[in-house]
């Protein structure tokens, strides 16, 4: 990074739980620099944005509510800048158009966006030559497993799958070993032939089962906070892959690559398995 | 042990898979010694009990398919004897009566007696004043799982059981599974009390739900074994319990502590935690 | 608790990390209510002890430096109260007897008494009647644990422990597992006897050796918390228990049991597993 | 395998441990032919290949302790034969020679080949355009295990490994941990950079360290089989891989899949990752 300029960033949703994380990491990296921060909550209108993420010192960037004056201040800095967005649903699309209109690009982790939407955005960010990162999920850990375990599909036939959150999770199974599973699915096989006919005493005992035969376990408890289990059976053997996450911060490795990765693209890019 | 007679212990059903196991472990045993073996499949009539378990030297034992001169031989001996029984559900009732008669005490791995044959036996055990155990699970850590998952209870409010086995295995739950699962529900309790309101987004998700709310994940997969896992979760911490059973060599302690136990009854006890 | 006086609690070290969570804990307790709150850093002279422990409404309850006046409150109230303390280790002997002196029970989770303190704290509070608790650890889960432990060690002669911890740990092993290896090792027997001549090719990897023979295992790495995993094996079959810890929260239960049972003892009592 | 004739596999040590289930894989698979078995042990000398297998049915291949008229005899098959090798540290060099100068492919199982023995076999194969496979491991599990963990070393800067045996093996770390520690420590970067400094209250407690700081723990317990587990972690995330073998079928679908392979070889391939 000699001899570079750091990459402005733009943290959108900076006062949020994943936003005030951006803006530790960001501030923290020493080929970055917080160039703003965006919320549109008025309760923090104004506030420092390093004190509002927990950091002993003040950053000397206030919290402001308005987007595009932040973006116009990205685009006079020696390098162009990225947009980092943990909004919200409703607001989303029209962050990313703004940014790419400013020429800014954005790294998105807000989730929400229309399959219509996703493609009018990959044509707009085509036209602009301009990068865009749509990241559903930036965990770095997670993603490794993942592609572990569509390796491990090649040679295993039996795959179950069990995930394990705290008791505030009403939807199951996660949308994330629902991901696993289809990534699977996808690998063109058929999983788990039965090899006994099976008998249910309990209903729902056997799990649920995802594409392709795959079975998807959730268990919830208080205690737990996020899980996930991959176990591949062959006889004689058992490879399981896990992964646990306890802290937002183990998303910020995967922020912190996507800000890099970024300015060296031309056009949209869905995933982070897409930059590993 | 002292100059105490080693304990003369009958085997039926010495062929099979559970009997070599216990010819093997009572011939190892120094204050047991190995009376007879016998054996209703006529293919090893006059083999040596001890080579078929698998022993490198015979034990100069041979099996027999005739259970009751065994037993009158086992009744001349310096101390009264026992009747290990891993036989089959048709044959069990009458083999115990049998030992009884004769003075033998049984210890009876064999299930699918019924409910009013068990009371019958006892009655009967009762007035021979002769100790009878009937054990439908040998093994000591699952008992000492069972055993603290009750205890647990009542500090823990949520709970889950997973439990994994080979697939070859056709019913799900596992039968221990439920039984733990009913002696936490004995517990006066009801468990897992929500605190959101859950969507299954594919059914059997969340498992099957056994009595008071618990729930109950099978998982089935060549190269697994015999695993069962209890979860309990708080906020804030986890508390794990799970055995793995891995070969029926586990099912031993159990086995002698059981013929030594019953050798100081005077009715019929059920279940190896009454002798812990 | 129907027609009962809610017990008044005073928690001293208020405005620490321990007391926080004491302080949410207590004031959403329907059998309690806290009557005062003391912490000796100025900074939270005077604050609302609800909103420095993060609650989203005020209890009302000035944190103060003074404890005497504090404890003098208690003393007026229609049931005799209890002192919650997480303070230090220089004041904890003081803070006790300033309590017990005014008939106030003392929950100490502070730790750094010696055992001559500790024996002298007996004696005063025998001779006041008191009832007053020292509990090192407040994890109701981990106490369960090291007795489920306790009672394998009657049927299993070979168990290894592994702990896990955060890299910002600088001892090892931890307190904890070191304490759950003399629990074991009180029970008169040695543990894992050699079944083969051992050979480290690597100086360590068989871990460190604790009392009669029982080894430990300490892993440290960035995203563990805090894990306790006890092993016992035996031929055909592996019983672990295991215990993770995640958040504060966790101690919570075990400092409510503490707070109501102590208003029914007369003497000092030392350690939560008295209490189960 | 339509229109395509059975690859002619002979068996070298038929009577071993890994001979036994060699025979019974190659017998099951319907694009092989067993057509030799050779053992040096005189006992099994003449007895079927699949009795003493344990199969239920003779396979009508006799034993025999003669290399290379069995070799001789694969040459006369329609398509060129695999020798698979599980015999002896002593032998396994000539077994090999005999088997190329026949123009048969050797997949060899049996380990302690000297670096020069195998640069040696390696110019041998290449001057007869002969392939020859030799495999430490057969395990497809650990291969993908030790391969997720090369990848995963790319983003994670801390790993500890523990592996956990039956207490009747002498050395430890396990060669299979001591080389998934190697593969880590070729990725050019030292692992586990200290963020405290470290004290071990009992010695060991802290594990053994490998190369370029990676950790190795070794739990050795009766009721353990072969067990590894590499753990990663990073500020808020652990990502786990584990390997249990519990029976040595579980090497098969790795030996099946290099009889395959060396068909379509033509020189010596050192590896199974080689062929994935």
């Amino acid at each position: 990074m000699v001899n570079q300029a750091p990459i402005p960033v733009v943290v959108n949703g900076a006062a949020g739980k994943m936003g005030r994380e951006v803006v530790k990491a960001v501030s923290q990296a020493s080929d970055m620099t917080l160039l703003g921060a965006v919320d549109r909550n008025p309760e923090y209108n104004g506030k420092d944005a390093g004190e509002v993420a927990g950091l002993s010192e003040p950053l000397e960037v206030p919290i402001t509510d308005q987007l595009e004056p932040t973006l116009a201040l990205a685009t006079q800095e020696r390098q162009l800048g990225v947009m980092v967005d943990f909004t919200h649903p409703s607001s989303v699309y029209d962050n990313i158009r703004a940014a790419i209109a400013y020429g800014i690009r954005p790294v998105v982790g807000t989730t929400g966006l229309s399959i219509e939407q996703i493609q009018d955005l990959a044509e707009f960010a085509d036209k602009a030559s301009t990068g865009c990162l749509l990241i559903p999920n930036f965990s770095i850990g997670m993603v490794l497993l993942q592609e572990a375990a569509v390796r491990a599909s090649q040679y295993f036939d039996h795959v179950e799958i069990i995930e394990l959150h705290h008791n505030q999770k009403a939807d199951a199974p996660s949308g994330t070993a629902i991901q696993t599973a289809q990534m699977l699915a996808e690998m063109g096989k058929t999983y788990n032939p039965p090899s006994v006919e099976e008998t249910e005493k309990l209903p729902g005992a056997r799990g649920s089962v995802a594409d392709e035969g795959i079975r998807i376990h959730s268990v919830r408890l208080p205690g737990l906070i996020a899980h996930q289990e991959v176990i591949f059976g062959a006889p004689g053997q058992i490879y399981t892959l896990r992964h646990d996450t306890s802290d937002r911060a183990c998303y910020m490795p995967g922020v912190l690559l996507a800000i890099r990765k970024v300015t060296q693209l031309k056009s949209l890019v869905y995933g982070l398995e897409k930059l590993l």
